[in-house]
């Protein structure tokens, strides 16, 4: 990065030679090399907190793809890991925390973690990364949402009904409030910390925002979101909101510098919606990348031609690379990005 | 039933006294008498296929609650499990086919299923209950759609990121277009079926529409969805496409009479998206009834409210009841709605 990189021009939605591409979950369990270092490591959450696997991890994808961003390899639950909620994860269910909130009070005994002591692994993997990077691409940090992490900590692990913190949010909201307040603090001062370190921009993941009504979004989702991005030094800041396409103008006035959309919503649409105040970013179906390489082109470029000539289109998948991709369909994708938005 | 019921005229879109209510899935396992019933059976789909204890179960929730509709007791896989895939369901996993169908030749060698002979439980279900409801309330049918349907028959059971159906569409259109062609005609002759057996109104799920692009949304389900409404005998017509918030304007003009909302949508800002031209079906979220009385009762005035005062609206959940919710809750929801939208 002599000069300002594709992304962070697309981020200020200035002109790009081509729109830049980055993947959801490009570093993981579809690559091999990925793979081979895990089945060293004690586990999933060993390799998040060890910052030189996480820096490895990190570059791998840019070692195979030309890919115009790294993002770091971490967890969005890296906060309630630290929270002393007994953060474990099952195989092939996902993670499990032994003793979820419930109650008020259970919310009430819930205290901060100390970012530089017990999160400083984040920002150390961040700064290990810049060094590696040399100035290759830029870095991209991330957390969760507030509701997306007290999502887990009052279920305990993944559900689809949510039926705990949904009964909590109607049956007692300033409980849930506070819950959300302390994560959001928490997150901004996280995030604060990985741009500090070096992190280019970051990410805020609401992976499940998604399934709430609209008024129970902007309180109890979009809210904490604006107070995380208030709270924050100055970096472009991303937001995805899985499932959020009814919502994208109460998210373009969040004070995010970009949207990432989902593969449901048209991203032509999209832009004409938000206008000029925001860059987008996304979205092809993560389920292209199962598909042949010359139909994973062709709908790249419908997806470019969809987007229009309008600056600031960030190229991604509407949610992470899932398993058993085989590689050589992401790097089709990457290059499929490349030319067909060159101008 | 001596004059129009409250939910026919509601889907005519003509004032009621009361605004209807019904539920998906309100009838099953949340209800004591319900897993009475099924404890007693050989199978879930043995109950499905037979038309007393289907008749049976469509009545339990009505005999509790002052629901303004039954719908039918049964299942959307009928259609599949019809057509010699090898249905049976894994307890705590759902619906697994043996054969499922993943290649053009595979599709090729389905066959639809006689709807008299291979089916006529369905309708036969539809006249007992018909028969036993005696006028008191009118009786829904109901079918899955097409893509929906095509998705559990290619993935072989539930999945999370559809990538055989979805490598299918982008590799093998034309072969999955005859799929879902071969569907909407078999599920437009089994939604008459019923009909002319007695079901006053008739509603297309599509459950698995919403994980789609809109481009594809259009192409492999809003198509099928609109040739099944074109095949129909007279009869009221609701579409639910859960995640379908982006597409109202799309699904307004399907042919369909009413559109069922999920929980994410406004459904008073729905309403001036389509303006007079379908009534609404919806929309509190599931979780609510895992919630007190008292917070059900004020969702349920917030949502009465948000519709305001156009005629057109039924009230429903986003989605259907979910397990171990107590009957008391969803006694409270109906009887809210009853009081709150009282003319």
């Amino acid at each position: 990065m002599t000069d300002k990189s594709r992304l962070l021009k697309a981020l200020a939605r200035e002109p790009v030679d081509t729109t830049p591409v980055w993947m959801m979950r490009q570093a993981g369990r579809y690559l091999p090399e990925y793979r081979a270092l895990r089945e060293r490591a004690g586990s999933f959450m060993a390799l998040c907190q060890d910052p030189e696997a996480a820096c490895e991890i990190t570059l791998q994808p840019l070692a195979r793809f030309d890919l115009d961003a790294a993002i770091l390899f971490s967890d969005i639950l890296t906060i309630p890991a630290a929270m002393g909620l007994g953060l474990h994860f099952v195989p092939g269910e996902g993670p499990h925390f032994d003793c979820p909130l419930r109650t008020p009070a259970d919310i009430d005994g819930v205290r901060a973690p100390d970012i530089e002591t017990e999160l400083g692994y984040v920002a150390a993997a961040v700064e290990l990364t810049k060094r590696e990077l040399n100035g290759r691409a830029p870095l991209i940090g991330f957390a969760g949402s507030p509701w997306t992490l007290a999502t887990y900590m009052v279920e305990g692990g993944p559900s689809k009904i949510y039926r705990h913190i949904k009964a909590l949010a109607y049956d007692e909201p300033n409980a849930l409030h506070r819950l959300l307040g302390l994560l959001a603090d928490t997150t901004a001062a996280y995030l604060n910390a990985q741009i500090r370190a070096g992190a280019d921009a970051v990410q805020i993941f609401d992976t499940w925002g998604g399934t709430l009504s609209t008024s129970a979004f902007e309180a109890f989702s979009l809210a904490y979101i604006r107070r995380i991005i208030q709270g924050l030094d100055p970096a472009p800041v991303i937001v995805f909101t899985k499932g959020g396409g009814g919502w994208l103008e109460l998210l373009a006035a969040s004070g995010a510098h970009a949207l990432g959309l989902d593969q449901t919503v048209d991203i032509g649409h999209a832009r004409q919606r938000v206008g000029d105040r925001v860059a987008l970013q996304g979205n092809a179906d993560p389920a292209l990348l199962y598909a042949r390489p010359d139909a994973i082109r062709r709908e790249v470029r419908a997806i470019i031609r969809r987007y229009g000539e309008h600056p600031g289109h960030i190229f991604n998948l509407g949610h992470g690379v899932t398993p058993e991709v085989e590689p050589d369909r992401v790097a089709a994708l990457v290059d499929a990005v490349h030319e067909y938005s060159a101008r």
